[in-house]
C-alpha cells in the first residue's frame, strides 16, 4: 500500500505531530481490527491527536493527498467500523480524554470524544449525576456516538441518541462545525445532530459532545427471575413493558447463555435457565410499587426464583456478569470467533422473532447463546464459529444473513445498536429501499472525495 | 404570477384531479397565510390529493415544470410556513385523514399526514393509550412532524422527534421513500427520519406516519399555583425538575398572559399573577408522592393558592384554557396582530433569559404577554402590534431580534419549537455558523430545482 499519496500524506503529518504519528508494526496491529469477524487490516499510519484543531489539520492534509480517514475511540466495534480495509490514516482520540465540565443545574456535561462511559461515570458520581448508555464494552463517548449505540437501559433512559444535545464535528474538508445546542429541544432547521450521531465516522469526526445527565435515583433494586420457557420470559416482559412499569432495565439471557455465565463467572452458579435480568429505579415507594406489580407479571408467566440483588455489591457483581455476556458467551467454545446478530423488531414480533432464529440456530447447526434487550425489541445471538473451519464460516453467514432478513419482514432493522460498518451494508438495500439512495446522495455531498472511513455503511466505490 | 410554467402546470394538474384542484378565490385566500404576521400571499392552485401516489403524480408534474410545492395541514404555522411566497401550487393533506391501524400490542399508530393530534386521541381513547404532542393548535400529523413540534408535555413524553417512528416521504423528484421502522431503536444507517422530521417541507412531503403511543395513566392529577414573582416560579420548576419529579406538565403564564386568561375563558377569574400550571401522571401512589415533593418545594419558593383539579372536568376546563393561550394573550389588546417569540435556553439560563426578556419588553414600550413550558427552558412572548402601526411593527421586530440572540448568546436555541420558516431564516447563520452551510448543501443535494417550500428556512434564491 506504499502508494505515493499515502507516504506524502504520512510526511506531511509526522511534520505536523512528530511522535504523535506512529508508524510502529505493533500500534499499526492494534488498530487493525475490532472486536468483530472482519478480516483485519492496517492503517499506514496511526495519528494521535490532541485537540479538535490538530484533527482539523489532520483531516485537511488527508483531503489533499485524497487518502482515508478511519475515526478510532477504543476499537470495541463489532462490524468492522475502524478497519482501514483500504488502508490510510487512523485517527486515535484517546489523548482527547478530558472530561471540560460537568454543569449539575442543567444536568449535562461537555465531554471530549475520547472520555469512556466509565471515566465519566466516575467522575459524575460525587454529584449525584450518571451517564445512562451502557454498551458491553468501555466504549468513548465519540465511538457511541458516531454508531447510535444503546444498552441495558436504553428501555428507560433512551440510546446515545437521546442522550447527546450537541456536537462540534470536523467535516472531510477540515472545517469544524458545531451541531444541535444546550437546549432540551430545537425547531430550529435540520436535525444535523441526529445525522451524524450513527454516520460511523463517514461524514465526519466528532470531537467534543454536550451529553445529558440523570440524577442518581434515590432507590435502585435489581433482581434475577427464572422461567422454565424463554416464550414465558417474553411474554412477562412484553405484559411488564404494556403496563407502563417504567423498568430502567429487562434483560434476556437464554438457558446457553447462562451456562457461559456460570463459566466465565466463577462463583455465579446460576440456574442454566432463560433468565431475566432487571433493575428499577425511583423512590423507595415507586419502586415497590413497580417490583410488586412485576412479581405478579412474572408468577403468571411461570417465572421463579426471583433472587434479589440486596446490596450494592451484589447489584454489581450482577450487572459487571451481564456486561461479561460477550466474552461470557465466548467461553463456551473456547478458541471460537463470533459473529453477533443485532436484530431489533417491534414488540409483538419478539416472541415469534425468537422463536423463528432459535429454528434457524438448530438447522445451521452451529452453538449460538442469546442475550436480548427485550424491552427494546432487540436480541443478540452470538454465533460462535471455528475461525479455522470454512464450512462453519459460511453457516453462521447464512444464518446472520437469514436473521437480518427476518427482522425486515417483521417490521424491523437489521442492527438495533451494532451499527452497519463494513459487516452489514449488502443488507442495507433491503431494509431501506430507495433511502439508501438519499444517504448515499448526502454521503457524497458531505465527503465527494469518500475519504472519511470509506467502504463503512456504503459499499466501497471503484 | 400567470406566467407559462405556472398555467402548464395547472393545466396538468386539473388533468390529473379534476375538481380536486382549486383556484377559486376563497380557497386561494385560506391557503395564503398561517397564523403568523408574516405577509399573505396566495398560491396559484390548491391539490387536494387523496393519497401518496397522488402527491408523487402532483410533484412529478410540479418537478417537470419547476414550480414551487407548498405542503399545506391545516395553516396553523406560526413562521410563514405554507405561505407561498413565489406562488406555486398547495398541497392540503385535509383529505389524507385516515388512522390506518392502531397496534395496542406494540403502542404505536399508522397514520395518514392530514390526522389530527385531536382525532387520533378521540380514536384512540377506547384503547387506554394516547399520543401526547400537543401544540396549541389542533395540527395535523404531518404539520407537526414538518416543524418539529412539541407542547406542554414534551416534558415528560418528549417532542414529535421521539414521537414518531417512521414515516413515508415524496422527495421532490417524485419517488416516494420510508424512513426509520417500526423497531424501537436502530442503529441502521444516516438518521433520515430525524432529518425529514423539522424540514419543514423543504425536502420532501410527509404522507404516512407511525407514531409511538403512551399507556393512559392509572391516575392524572392537575393543579395550578401562584407565585408572587415570576423568578420564585421559575426557581421552583427547576428545584422540581433536579429532583427528578416527572411532572407531565409544567407550564408558567405570567401576570399579563393570566389577565388575557380572565378576559377570553369567561369564569376563569384566576388572580392576576404569575401561576404554575402542573399535571402530574402515574399510579395513585406515585403521584401522591410528587405531589408531596412538588408541595414542599413550590412552598419554599413562595408558591401559594395551591388549586387542584380534581375532577376530569375542571382539568379539562384548565387545560383547555392553557391551550386558549394565544388567543387569550391577543384578547388582551382586540385588533391587534402578533408576534410570537420562541426562545429555548439550558434551565440554568432559564431565570436571566426571562428576566433580560422583561427588560426588553419594556424597553420596546409593547404589550407582551408570557407564556412558558419552562421545563424544557422554552417561553413564548406574545408581542402584540396594532397591524396599521409601522412603528410599534419596527419595535416589535427589534424587540424578536433581541431575543434571538438573547438565546444564542445563553448556548440556546431562537425556536424551541415554532420552527424557522420565513420568519427565523435571517437568526440561522447566527446560531448555527458553517453547520447552515451543510443544511444548504443538504437542501441542494435533495432538491436540485429548489422546488419544495421555497424560501423557508433558507433564503430565496435569485
Amino acid at each position: 500500500m506504499a502508494l505515493d499519496h499515502i507516504n506524502m500524506t504520512v510526511d506531511a503529518l509526522r511534520g505536523l505531530l512528530g511522535d504523535r504519528l506512529s508508524t510502529g508494526q505493533s500500534v499499526l496491529d492494534i488498530h487493525s481490527h475490532d472486536e468483530a469477524y472482519a478480516s483485519a487490516h492496517v492503517p499506514d499510519a496511526v495519528a494521535f491527536p490532541q485537540n479538535a484543531d490538530e484533527i482539523s489539520a489532520i483531516v485537511t492534509i488527508c483531503a489533499q493527498h485524497q487518502c482515508p480517514i478511519i475515526p478510532y475511540g477504543v476499537g470495541t466495534s463489532l462490524e468492522g467500523h475502524i478497519v482501514p480495509a483500504a488502508g490510510g490514516i487512523t485517527i486515535d482520540t484517546s489523548q482527547m480524554n478530558a472530561v471540560i465540565y460537568i454543569n449539575p443545574d442543567d444536568m449535562d456535561a461537555v465531554v471530549e470524544s475520547g472520555v469512556t462511559r466509565t471515566q465519566l461515570n466516575e467522575e459524575l458520581k460525587s454529584a449525584g449525576l450518571m451517564f445512562t448508555v451502557d454498551p458491553g464494552a468501555d466504549a468513548t463517548m465519540g465511538g457511541m456516538a458516531a454508531t447510535r449505540a444503546s444498552g441495558t437501559n436504553t428501555v428507560r433512559y433512551g440510546t446515545i441518541r437521546e442522550n447527546v444535545l450537541s456536537m462540534d464535528v470536523v467535516l472531510p474538508s477540515g472545517e469544524q462545525i458545531t451541531v444541535g445546542s444546550r437546549a432540551r429541544k430545537s425547531a430550529s432547521g435540520y436535525d444535523l445532530k441526529n445525522l451524524f450521531i450513527g454516520s460511523e465516522g463517514t461524514l465526519g469526526i466528532i470531537t467534543k459532545l454536550t451529553v445529558k445527565l440523570h440524577g442518581i435515583p434515590e432507590a435502585i433494586s435489581a433482581a434475577s427471575c427464572v422461567f422454565e420457557d424463554i416464550d414465558d420470559a417474553v411474554q412477562a416482559v412484553i405484559t411488564a413493558i404494556q403496563s407502563g412499569i417504567p423498568m430502567a432495565r429487562i434483560e434476556l439471557l437464554d438457558d446457553m447463555q447462562m451456562r457461559g455465565m456460570n463459566i466465565y463467572n466463577p462463583g455465579f452458579n446460576a440456574p442454566e435457565k432463560p433468565h431475566l435480568f432487571l433493575e428499577f429505579h425511583g423512590s423507595q415507594t415507586s419502586i415497590e410499587e413497580q417490583i410488586d406489580m412485576f412479581r405478579i407479571i412474572s408468577a403468571d408467566h411461570g417465572g421463579s426464583d426471583f433472587l434479589w440483588a440486596k446490596t450494592t455489591e451484589d447489584r454489581n457483581r450482577l450487572w459487571a456478569a451481564r456486561h461479561s455476556a460477550y466474552y461470557a458467551g465466548r467461553a463456551l467454545r473456547p478458541g471460537a470467533s463470533s459473529l453477533v446478530t443485532d436484530c431489533c423488531v417491534p414488540l409483538s414480533a419478539l416472541a415469534p422473532s425468537i422463536a423463528a432464529a432459535r429454528e434457524l440456530v438448530v438447522e445451521s447447526g452451529l452453538m449460538a447463546p442469546m442475550v436480548g434487550h427485550v424491552g427494546d425489541g432487540n436480541f443478540h445471538l452470538l454465533i460462535l464459529v471455528d475461525p479455522d473451519n470454512a464450512d462453519e464460516w459460511q453457516r453462521a453467514k447464512t444464518l446472520s444473513s437469514k436473521l437480518n432478513h427476518l427482522a425486515i419482514s417483521f417490521g424491523g432493522t437489521i442492527t438495533g445498536e451494532h451499527g452497519v460498518g463494513s459487516g452489514k451494508r449488502e443488507y442495507m438495500r433491503a431494509e431501506h429501499g430507495g433511502a439508501y439512495d438519499v444517504m448515499q446522495q448526502i454521503k457524497s455531498t458531505i465527503d465527494p472525495l469518500n475519504i472519511m472511513n470509506p467502504g463503512k455503511i456504503f459499499m466501497p466505490t471503484e
